[in-house]
């Protein structure tokens, strides 16, 4: 018999939830979330169980108990929260409550009319035993209870003594888990700030302003940034800052051939005036970059850097570690591809190298460089083109020193690597978001993103355009389809992203057949008119006003479909979890045309009386609706807004009201 | 960075299933199933990946290899058979496919018009790796094409030589496997011989067959051999066959006062006369028993044995071993109760004892007591009383030595402690099929037991009736009813059992308002006559020849529900994988009256043209019908008799046939 084993320990814990792939990877929480813990627990025979779920932070080493309660079928849950960024670590344990099978095996015989004076003997034996491990107060209390048992003078008394709340409660508290079981291995939870789950992203490319059509400069960018909180962003990302390779740059439209004047695709990284641990001289010095990084948090945005582990032809690692790339027999570097399409300026690194731990060493140094000058969130581009492995090495490595660092992951490819990306420990997730349009694939994504195990590791960050992708929806929906997908981006998400000015500015001209950009500004400098008619940058400052004041919105784990009978109509709704703040947001998928239906609304969830009205205040235009019942009526007309954002204001019972329930 | 990852290896493999509890527990085959493993397999990048099943007997060093084929969604698949008793192990591999990803991209680029001059060289160096771990014929091969790629004198001609299939074959036998990734941990699978799947029981007891209302014993018992195995039964279960306590005996019909000549409980084990490891001498001597035993191989009859491990209180343990029972303050052993029912004539064992490991050893023995007098199915009587632990080890000893031993667990409790028996060891469950019996509740049990987790380690044993139960449907169903849960029994499940002879009898007295026998043989002797007017035992006879007949029967994983038009019809089939055995079953489940409807067939899974008539031959009556469509008429008089059990036979095509084709 082996000697690890206790064979008295008879209660048995499995299906442990959340978990993923079997304790692997650590579910994901930022600070004040909760966490519901589900587990079937159980024992043999008829003896009831007691189970509570312990959690701590990893470095501590006492647990906190939260006291399980039992659901239906053996499942039991308990929920807690998480107060501060770092790991923090779970379990649950259980044991046999001889105890309560005591109190209720009592009651059944007391009330079956049989003697009961040894089972009270044997109570006052189990009260003894908590006694001796009780505080003074209460084994007082204890040992004189037993006594009453025992002498059981009056049975009826004695009974309904051993059954008194003053008792279980006194008793419960000293429960004997000597033979608990505890459940292996512990879960693991990754906690981070608040930003990673409630965040606005505005993405741009700082070249593009300088003045008079010049290069940007960081210099020139200072100005932008308090238009970009002014629009209420709390993340300023931009496209790689590093030198461009001057080798195969890609032209306008990505063109093979290029001018002297085209200033290459950014992701095409590393000339002879550095790598990834330099900045082009044409946006600025490195004391540029961190003033610009230090304005930018003046503004309250946070600066969020491109991680793009590959090199243009010129990058100084091809000569310094030609070990790190694939070398093709007629002694070239193998360029990207994606047979047949080719991506000459870039070389990929090869993580089959026999020096895959010194190009996993020096790419963990640029990230920690940046980290060094101020950076603590990274969009890291295709990482699903780098060993899965890699990514899981180095954000665990790296979260070890700096667990404030996000990650977002720019991967745009099938569901499993996605997921497993996020698994591996990325923060954040670009998203399907970007092609799903109509109502059910929206529909069925959210309920993919909330309703799934996927919920519990990968958080959404919704982009309704990037600078690779320019979607239909937008080419042809004018400027409704803009706003139509700003609302949805940022009422579904609570993380989302515009890659602007394109997108205030509803630019919507694609390289024909394709969902790209025509004239993409990866390849040239643009000169944008901020001011131009028809932008929606009034309607983005209000939809993230709106983001800010309403805390439901803060969150995606709290969002709930609701019917309504047209398909072009999308409803769904997000409460905080006392009630106080209720977000109903109805979005016109149509963007040519005017659209109306009936909203179904649970209204006991709201703890709204059918009876009653209740004032639905559309915080997008400031319309006001009084709603009754949970059937109500909506039109949107993508002319004038295409969603409403609806915040739910419960009529307030006053002395002169008609009491409906008397 | 660790030293045990090598971050070369680039695929992940996760979601491999079947997986019970993480791979804490087996799934279950007997010899010649198959097992379906399916995994999540995927790499980084575009790059194809290749995936392969590992399996061998845990004993052996040698893994034998499927290719995995790729469904959807990174999801791939394998089958593979388990061809004898014992452990076996299975585990997936997989690893960057570069050979077919040069082959892919090769195919892509040419049809394309790019140069692949060099990428043919490319391709020319993977041949000749391979080459060097070749045999030497195809070593030859591989270099010869090598040379010709690299030469490229015709590009054309060496593209399509890249992509052939003699050299894809060739090539593909020579994979570089240097950076696979294996899945962990190793997942087990417990093989059993064929009858822990198939198998009929029949239980009764032995004392009720002593000539002339005497006490039976195996001598008398020899002669109900040939009517049991001519019912075509295969296990013969007893109930417990030990010394019966003399202390607190139960009376008639449960009575806690017994008359000397009442024989009490077989449950209530041991006495002065011996304790499990005896026989109680009114049915006979240790050699009575063998020979009994051997008898019954004779008629290819297995006998199983009732493990019941409590004591009456005379038990010899009680004297022997206080340490194991649990003693209240009135210096009484606690007697089995679940308050308010008592059972006087039973004490528990205390598996909290301090002793609890002398008490598993000792347990231990008596099982393998019995395997030494040459028993090898024991069914366990109320399991879920016992620790779960426990008969973990106790399985797992036994069948280390004993890998034929089947345990069947008498359990009916809640479902998670069912389930955790069967993970834990149990090669068969009692199940909650005496309680089904409407429509509904059959298809989703059926459902619940063959489509999802729990059809990988849970094996039902359908009982329509036990010594302790006797549900409603039999009280008042009459004759039909027996012959209704007689076929349900018997052609839903592969495994099946009945108490006789009180079922084939149709014996519905119950005690008045409960499940429970009148008169139960549990507490008295019975004088059965088996010739009774109105018994079933030529139904079950002709059931249990179907059953031994068609192989498409012996299986409950290969079962499917079929739609007909009438709720108080059920039809279900059951195939082989080859479709050469085809067996439709429709039972009408109102014992009263007659009923029928529209079956719906799916006739493209039996390959059968929706415009060709086809025989379906009722083995139960010798009916035959011929249908035609999807969509065919039954009707079904209880008084008659209550179900079809129909073999399909497909129309031979002759060549005087009207060829609907032409």
């Amino acid at each position: 018999m082996s000697k690890d084993i206790d064979g008295r320990r008879r209660v048995v814990i499995e299906g442990v939830k959340p978990q993923i792939n079997g304790g692997q990877f650590a579910i994901k929480r930022a600070v004040g979330e909760s966490v519901v813990v589900k587990a079937n627990v159980f024992g043999d025979g008829h003896d009831l169980v007691r189970a509570e779920v312990l959690y701590r932070r990893r470095s501590e080493d006492d647990w906190t108990v939260r006291e399980m309660q039992h659901v239906v079928n053996d499942e039991w849950t308990a929920r807690f929260e998480v107060d501060s960024v770092g790991e923090y670590v779970y379990t649950v344990r259980a044991w046999i409550d001889h105890f309560a099978t005591w109190q209720s095996d009592l009651g059944k015989r007391h009330e079956a009319g049989q003697d009961v004076r040894v089972p009270l003997k044997i109570g006052a034996e189990m009260l003894r035993d908590a006694a001796r491990c009780a505080e003074p107060a209460d084994a007082a209390k204890l040992n004189a209870w037993a006594e009453t048992l025992e002498a059981a003078q009056d049975v009826e008394v004695a009974v309904e003594l051993a059954r008194s709340k003053e008792l279980t409660d006194v008793a419960g508290e000293y429960p004997d888990r000597s033979l608990a079981t505890m459940y292996e291995p512990e879960l693991r939870i990754r906690v981070d700030r608040p930003r990673a789950v409630f965040s606005a992203w505005y993405e741009f490319f700082p070249r593009s302003f300088g003045a008079d059509g010049r290069h940007g400069t960081f210099r020139d960018c200072e100005r932008m940034l308090a238009e970009i909180a002014g629009m209420g962003f709390d993340v300023v990302y931009l496209p790689p800052i590093h030198p461009i390779g001057q080798v195969n740059r890609k032209g306008k439209n990505n063109a093979t051939v290029c001018t002297p004047t085209d200033p290459g695709s950014p992701w095409a990284i590393g000339s002879a005036e550095g790598g990834h641990k330099a900045i082009d001289p044409l946006l600025g010095s490195m004391d540029d970059f961190q003033r610009f990084v230090e304005k930018a948090k003046g503004h309250g945005l946070e600066v969020a850097m491109d991680v793009a582990f590959q090199c243009a032809p010129d990058h100084p690692y091809i000569q310094a570690h030609p070990e790190w790339f694939r070398w093709r027999p007629d002694g070239t570097v193998q360029f990207a591809e994606n047979p047949p399409k080719k991506y000459e300026d870039i070389l990929p690194l090869n993580f089959e190298s026999k020096q895959w731990q010194a190009l996993w060493e020096e790419l963990h140094s640029v990230v920690q460089f940046w980290i060094d000058q101020g950076i603590r969130m990274f969009r890291v581009d295709n990482p699903h083109t780098k060993p899965l492995a890699f990514w899981q090495w180095l954000i665990e490595g790296i979260r070890k020193d700096h667990p404030d660092v996000l990650f977002l992951a720019e991967a745009f490819t099938r569901p499993k690597v996605m997921q497993y990306l996020a698994k591996a420990g990325f923060n954040q997730s670009y998203t399907y978001f970007t092609w799903r349009n109509s109502k059910w694939e929206l529909e069925q994504y959210i309920r993919d993103l909330t309703q799934t195990e996927v919920g519990e590791y990968l958080r959404p960050n919704f982009w309704p355009n990037t600078p690779d992708i320019l979607p239909q929806y937008l080419q042809c929906g004018g400027r409704a389809a803009f706003i139509v997908r700003l609302v949805l981006a940022a009422t579904l998400s609570a993380s989302y992203g515009i890659y602007g000015p394109a997108f205030e500015l509803c630019v919507s001209e694609a390289i024909e057949g394709r969902e790209e950009y025509f004239n993409s500004e990866k390849y040239e400098i643009k000169q944008w008119d901020w001011n131009q008619p028809g932008n929606i940058r009034a309607v983005i400052e209000r939809v993230n006003r709106i983001r800010r004041q309403n805390p439901a919105l803060q969150t995606i784990r709290n969002i709930q479909l609701y019917g309504i009978d047209n398909e072009s109509l999308l409803c769904y709704g997000k409460s905080t979890e006392d009630q106080s703040n209720v977000i109903v947001t109805v979005v016109n998928l149509d963007p040519h045309h005017r659209q109306s239906g009936w909203i179904q609304l649970p209204l006991d969830a709201f703890q709204i009386d059918p009876r009653q009205t209740y004032l639905m205040d559309d915080l997008l235009t400031g319309d006001k609706f009084i709603w009754q019942g949970q059937s109500n009526y909506v039109e949107l007309d993508p002319r004038v807004m295409p969603a409403h954002i609806l915040c739910m204001r419960k009529r307030l019972r006053r002395e002169t009201d008609f009491d409906y329930f008397m």
